[in-house]
């Protein structure tokens, strides 16, 4: 039903991906840098991160035999190396998510570049190889951007929400894999109240919220499409949500037909079936350059 | 049980219209004038709609046989003629929904008239037919209103939320059939968790969302009322939404009696039930020309 | 298990009243001084209220032969005389909730004289009587309230939360029943999704929302409680809801001992176990007449 | 599965303490400290806890045989002798939550010295004993909080997020036991729509609410874990609730194998596992003294 599926490797009838977004307190320090010192059980809840959550997420996936990937901030490359390289010794993947968990659509060019590099050097650091992948913090993907992934020789993004299968994004000089996703696959939206964050939003039982997330894994399996989690160890790696996790893993495994696989996996097959004759939609970035002329926006937005 | 009933064509007992908003990135450009051109995820979150949910609609409703109605802004038109080409080839309806999403509440008269009509000729240009319908971006409908609807000679407005059955509004010097909604219809409640435009709402599963619209419905088929959704491609055309809507269509013939039709169908069908004698309520608009004198409001609403 | 229980009527467990706050645009109003005539959708919705949904309830509870309790503006008292007359005319109680639904408690002393004292005129000159029940619109009772309350000899007000059966609050110079809800009985946190008033909650279906109602009402049996709604015509006389109205009232009946009553019906019921010897708390208002001195409040509230 | 774990005593699987925060109207006099007396229902809302919850809970728990703990600021302890009596009475322990509620992290150093020992002060004066445990008002543990602490010799810290099972905090001096929660154990998350304090989220029924606490209680169960709410009278202690708690109560003595237990008798417990050799974290507080330096933020945080 869809248009113009991809094939997946060896039959599979979609791809899964549980990736995590391992913040810690880079949260806190970019969105309070003048009083993060000072929110210290706010603190303690996202060192929950790295410190509980990442042991118990590493050790389900184990278990089950997945490799899946993470997206860290090279700050927290830096505060958190046990964690660092729990993952990476059990054979995931490290990508690209800022250095501070930065918004980079509201810096400078120069700014974005800055905070990129030195992120990237701070993975090269950790892990001893450049990543190929990158996640734009908040989803704050800016018209700077792909030049930057481009530059650095990155394989595949997965900031944008286009499409629910991959496709390719570039700048005229270079192009990346796409491995999109939806804020529906983000356990943010089912899990977390947290005023400091803005975030006022219901908590829901992990059997709702799997719910949801199942819900799109069937459309997925159904349509062939990529399920891509965005979740957050402090948040579905607490005990109750990552047995409810480990549930839904193994009901994707009994469907069967499920390609679990590391986002560079999927970008390097992505790429195989473009060189296979696959012609996949392309988006040459940015969509504008500049502010639209002539909008009528009178007082504009929200409230009222 | 309701006062005043209108008779359905055929002996249908109540009338459904599932129709869509395509805003794609209108909602950005308004929102954000000035900075939605470095908002490139949430471009690609809304260029979905047009290049991926509208395909898999159209399909999903040429499957079923229906012919619905789409509301897309001026600027719309010009940005996807793909989109738009699919949608009326198969026979839907293209009505009016401003030109950039403009809340037309807060704009002066002159400023309405100026993207009123430059959506009407947008309109005109890609379809070839001046639009029988409008539906108030964001629900601004002003008090200036009513009267380019009159003027533009157009059929009915679908913003306003008076009633559950079809009813006149007028200005004293023309009228338009009015088919109402409720936010209940509305999928933003249902699935939207956005920051950027102010939607901090938990996401549901289509399982319990459906839950709320198929009540609407059985509420509808019981007391003869219109059924009139608003939903939006990049919305509820994703995968598992959409199943869950072919599920709810499927649910709607079951029962049997429905009337799926076009608004502007049903339109037609309101005038020639007033032409064989029924008697609509009529709103005169605006109800006010100015604030109400000596409201005593302290210092007014939220919060505390 | 309550302590000090009160003895309802006839062996009765418990006390039922679903009433009603038919708001219409008043809310539009006072909360919009300068630009509510410039929101035609949003006042349609409002009038939906007497014009469509208040000849349903009235319907609905003269198919179960009940009479409850409205309470309404003293401005909608002059802008809705048939839905006014509808409502009196089958037996049910219109009490004060005053003029334009201010916010009393941001209103000087003189002010809100002014618009209680206006209200009760509108009451009585619509119904003939004086109101005896009172509910502080949006819950902002002030300071000074109970002073009017007293000084009009009202027999009841119905705008507090303290307890979960009657009591008594006074001003030293005369006393009234008070008859306290909770947020947990108002329909607007269930059904209400409406940025314009603040209210970004999620849509709940009739049948969810029911769960929360019902299991108030459950423990107001088990309890010998007072379960006292405080809903909106245009939020739950919604055709759907109504429905699950008249389920929810079906389910109460079936129970069994439940007493169906108005408001003044119970407050004279109250007088009168007062009087056979129930001795009930009495709260002396207002609990403050000015700030706490020396509250070492720092940066006080939210966020952050 | 968890990394190492505690040992409950008596082969105890887990631990639950069903702690409540009492507060009273201190939240109103923290938020609004200059319009508090005329926010008339708000503040019966707020004395429900004391006055209609609090002998609800204190008989419910004593059918049950448990002794919990509960919270409660300085000023509470001044203002409601009986509750304080009713549940000191009753076994339960009286725990340090500041004297005003106060968001301490907003304080200077000597302010937050000042609320601190005023609140140790009263509870001495109304208990004759010193508390033995403390809970940051509104999670705000700020940098010097561990400090006081120490200082005062209380022997556990409950403000925190940092874990699933108990910590040591210490500032070098001394060290406390950190017996941390999750805002899922939170009643705030699941009942309270207040727009007053920037609440605004749907009341979930008592089942609903349910399957969230019991969730995490059964991961508690299965991992070995400390369950910990953070409930407050006014809202848990409405009848319906208050009957949900128990059946999640009996619920949990029939799977077996459960501590309830105060909150003060686990720290015990902890400390006599470190005698016995045990070695949990210690985290050294605060995180960090002043703010990160050279963090990029752009514009930083909400919205957009």
């Amino acid at each position: 039903m869809i248009e113009n599926p991809i094939k997946w490797p060896n039959g599979y009838r979609c791809a899964v991906n549980f990736s995590f977004d391992m913040d810690a307190e880079s949260l806190l320090h970019i969105y309070f840098p003048d009083t993060a010192h000072n929110r210290v059980a706010m603190a303690s809840r996202l060192r929950y991160g790295p410190e509980v959550a990442v042991p118990l997420i590493v050790d389900a996936f184990e278990r089950h035999d997945l490799r899946q990937t993470f997206f860290i901030p090279g700050w927290c490359m830096e505060q958190y190396p046990r964690a660092i390289a729990l993952i990476a010794d059990h054979g995931h993947e490290i990508a690209h998510h800022g250095y501070m968990h930065e918004k980079i659509n509201q810096l400078t060019r120069e700014e974005e570049r800055t905070v990129f590099f030195r992120a990237l050097d701070s993975i090269v650091k950790a892990t001893g190889r450049t990543p190929r992948g990158f996640r734009a913090p908040s989803g704050a993907f800016s018209r700077h951007t792909v030049d930057f992934l481009v530059e650095a020789g990155l394989d595949y993004d997965a900031s944008l929400d286009g499409h629910d299968i991959p496709y390719l994004i570039g700048n005229g000089q270079g192009t990346l894999v796409e491995l999109p996703h939806d804020a529906t696959m983000d356990d943010w939206t089912q899990y977390v109240c947290l005023r400091e964050f803005g975030y006022m939003l219901p908590i829901a039982s992990p059997e709702r919220a799997t719910e949801v997330f199942r819900a799109e894994f069937d459309a997925a399996w159904r349509h062939g499409l990529l399920w891509n989690a965005v979740w957050h160890p402090f948040v579905s790696g607490r005990a109750a949500r990552c047995d409810a996790m480990i549930e839904l893993i193994e009901y994707m495994k009994s469907k069967g037909g499920v390609w679990f696989a590391r986002l560079d996996e999927i970008a390097t097959h992505v790429r195989s079936e473009i060189a296979a004759g696959w012609k996949p939609r392309v988006d040459r970035l940015p969509y504008r350059d500049a502010p639209l002329p002539g909008v009528i926006a009178g007082n504009g937005v929200l409230p009222g």
